[in-house]
């Protein structure tokens, strides 16, 4: 059975068995842009022909700094599938940053859309490797300094509509994907067209995302954030039609353009859905037709699932994975409930349960059971490591560490516990574990707990040296009335410490809270710990 | 990412992720056997124990001649993991053809079910190859002139109940089915590891069979039938429990057991279905759970499948697939309507959508449009063509002719249309179906056609050679009161030949149509079509 497991496969698919279904993009006109997989087919050749009209190579990465758009959806065929490697550039990382990661990736050619052009041409001077860029979505009449710049439609336009697709191998690189590390440099994370196509499948199980032919899924979830989840592809395997939103995320625009399209399932981080729940419980829209979405990149609030179940008849698959992963870790999917169950939201706000084909373990960090595998017993916390066919096994460049340990598994860096269902419950990351005398103290758990307080509006909680119990925390704290000055500081600080004690364990409990006017973030808005521990460290020798 | 996609990865799901999910068996002493995948587990590395003490070598054929057990499910997993071929014997094929497949396999030891002990007792003597046999079900007070014989409990009772299994590639040959060919010699078809996961994998997306950790499937196709469909790997890749009706088929056992144990998705062929239906018409069981019905095999009554959803609110997929494609090829599951569409019965009848992962073809056979592709419009016929991960490249012994065409595709033997959703309907079997005046006549169309009249109990036509026309059809019919000789035969056929033309082109009509006491069928109650036209070849001769 020598079938390769290639995207050109998939691709085949949208030729001719899928070609009837649909994709829909919101455009900067305001008007929706329809068209079959059938023609998406004949431009995704065309497309070929340019690639070839470029100079580029086999082998060749090209890069894309763009929304998600039909544009966008063309490259992810028609790049791998002519024998190319995508490398979708997040628009959201630093200048520094995205020079790093082209340089680093040496990408020949940057596809680029028309409302990203400022941000490219700033860094452009200094990008040796790039030979050409293409322009989307505008027309000639568009201004740049970028040169030799090219027009998408006119590149189209001069091709066939109809190409003769190398054969490949299914272990060849598709495509590559930077992490956003809050440590060091970026790392990229380079995709085989086996990985994708075995994520497409996964994707589409009945435990997982569920796609089938007869959903619409809106992607919101950025096309440079680790494929999308897999959804352009999984898409097409199983012949739903997608619906993109371009840079049009705000609640307002995601509720009209779900309802005009029919959306059924729809995927991306929770602080978007926060928006939207809002606006679709005004009653303005009818939403019959969106059965479930799709929550990750983050942990969603127990309060909003239920809110969205409950008042809105609106499924919440909870998921979680990383670039290393395709994405695809876990999801909730797969739960199984009793009626009789009070936990049902407690379980839904956890990870959920691993995809089927990925494998799972914990294993212990302290001395006293390091890389033992612990058990499954919904207690026990442990290093969460993963092994299956869509973790890739190494980083796109030599220099970055080995991924996967001496045995195989990827650690995730992540602390987790796992019932005996399988259900994964992230406690921390690794390394913002706080080890106070050779016991463990969840950060996460501590910040979730000062925020649930309501004078509290960000809290974040770090490691502190300290010399009787190694480690202690120490918490920064954003009140909602940010004069700080002003209030009885010793007070709300015992406030905090007695409704802390009521959840935790005495050691748990932070000796010291300070209460800051603002907490420092990275460029994807997660709190920078390693900023905060430095400057605490700063402090703290300053003291001494 | 290195890693092989073999049926130890899913046995690995058994030992931990899925181990509280649980397997029920109608045992022959009328109760349920019931234990979980953990169990399971731990019996299926006894069971590799004892592999190493029957003396087998990696790649040897292990043979089963078994009901749906739990013991036969044991084996599924314990054969191919230790590194062997498990080798499912047909116990409904003739005694000639079980040693003519036993003795091309060269199978070592076979696993048989105490019920059907006098089957191999039987063949046993002219069985070269097999060194040994291990019986199931029984004890040591069950007599038998197998020898050397062993009993199942006393070899896992030997064993540790964990064992060391070997890292396999995915390629390596996990499973061997015979094919009920109508002609020539049963020909072997070799599943490999990796064609086997990925098989489980398709048979649970959300379009084929959609399994998930909330079902309870029961596999009425037997086991020794293309692996019950793939269901014993599925269910453990998702963690949907699994329920074994061993040899207790009949309708009234089937129900009862469905209800005890609370299935919600069942695979079998249609004649089982309705028996099922008549049980459950009767209202004695609660079957709330009971979602879905897979119907294979053969093609499903439109009435049946329309009865039984809208008299017991039951789904009926109708699913069509072949031992060589391991065997999903298509399924009704991801068809889309209309609420207003009023062909949905007809659609539910055709055999569906391709399996997402497997591509499909139709081309021309006749000369003026040999092996060109054919459109999908619904209409025009053309040889059904597939390929696709688990479609098989070769049979088991390099003797028999090659499988794939000259351009890597599977030639189904069918003769097919497609819709432009890509819905396949089947006219014929290739072989069976009749060229008159270069124009293609359906046997199977003009069957369904005559079994429909009150009078007729069942109608099988086949080519006749003819020196005008190249061939012309011909029909035997076997009527309700079997009594031909009493009624006036000439006018019996001119009541079916007028009705025939009310349906079909005047081309169509057969010229003879023969009222006979009985069809000659094959082994497994096909009309045998060799056997008829050999018949009507020599009655031809020897009326010349």
């Amino acid at each position: 059975m020598n079938y390769p497991l290639t995207l050109s496969a998939i691709l085949r698919r949208m030729k001719q068995a899928v070609s009837t279904r649909k994709v829909f993009t919101q455009t900067n006109q305001g008007k929706i842009h329809c068209y079959s997989y059938g023609d998406c087919y004949r431009r995704v050749c065309q497309l070929a022909h340019a690639l070839n009209r470029l100079n580029l190579k086999p082998g060749d990465r090209v890069g894309t700094l763009a929304w998600n758009t039909f544009q966008h959806f063309e490259l992810y065929f028609a790049v791998p599938c002519w024998g190319g490697v995508l490398h979708t550039l997040n628009l959201r990382l630093s200048s520094e940053q995205l020079i790093y990661m082209i340089d680093e990736a040496q990408d020949q050619v940057i596809f680029v859309d028309e409302t990203l052009l400022p941000l490219l041409e700033k860094i452009a001077p200094k990008l040796s490797s790039v030979k050409s860029y293409v322009l989307m979505g505008g027309d000639r009449s568009q201004k740049t300094t970028l040169s030799p710049v090219f027009y998408y439609e006119d590149l189209l336009e001069a091709g066939f509509d109809c190409f003769d697709w190398p054969e490949l191998h299914e272990e060849m690189a598709a495509g590559l994907c930077y992490t956003s590390g809050t440590t060091g440099h970026p790392k990229g994370v380079l995709y085989s067209h086996r990985s994708q196509y075995l994520h497409a499948m996964a994707v589409c199980l009945v435990d997982t995302l569920g796609l089938s032919a007869r959903d619409t899924v809106m992607p919101v979830v950025p096309m440079f954030h680790a494929n999308a989840w897999g959804l352009p592809y999984a898409a097409v395997l199983v012949g739903a039609q997608l619906a993109f939103p371009g840079p049009f995320l705000k609640a307002i625009d995601l509720a009209s353009f779900l309802q005009e399209v029919s959306v059924t399932v729809a995927a991306g981080v929770p602080t978007l859905w926060l928006g939207l729940f809002q606006e679709l419980k005004t009653g303005q829209y009818k939403t019959d037709h969106l059965q479930r979405l799709v929550v990750g990149g983050a942990a969603m609030p127990r309060s909003l699932i239920e809110s969205f179940e409950k008042e809105l008849g609106i499924s919440i698959i909870h998921a979680w994975g990383m670039t290393e992963l395709s994405p695809l870790g876990t999801t909730t999917a797969g739960l199984r409930f009793d009626s009789s169950d009070s936990q049902i939201y407690d379980q839904k706000a956890k990870q959920g349960l691993p995809a089927p084909g990925l494998e799972v373990r914990i294993l212990g960090d302290l001395p006293r059971d390091l890389n033992e595998e612990l058990p499954w017993d919904g207690k026990t916390p442990g290093k969460l490591q993963v092994r299956g066919p869509w973790v890739v096994s190494s980083y796109f460049q030599a220099s970055h560490p080995a991924l996967l340990t001496q045995d195989g598994w990827f650690d995730t860096g992540d602390i987790s516990t796992i019932d005996p269902q399988g259900c994964i419950h992230l406690v921390d990351r690794s390394k913002d574990l706080i080890k106070s005398g050779g016991e463990w103290i969840s950060s996460m758990a501590l910040e979730n707990a000062l925020m649930a307080h309501p004078e509290v509006m960000e809290a974040v909680v770090v490691a502190m040296p300290d010399q009787k119990w190694g480690e202690r925390p120490l918490a920064w704290v954003v009140l909602k009335n940010k004069s700080v000055s002003t209030l009885p500081v010793k007070t709300l600080k015992d406030k905090l410490q007695i409704e802390l004690s009521k959840t935790f364990a005495k050691f748990w409990i932070p000796e010291k809270i300070d209460f800051v006017q603002e907490i420092p973030k990275t460029s994807i808005g997660k709190f920078d710990k390693k900023k905060i521990r430095e400057q605490v460290l700063k402090e703290q020798t300053g003291l001494n």
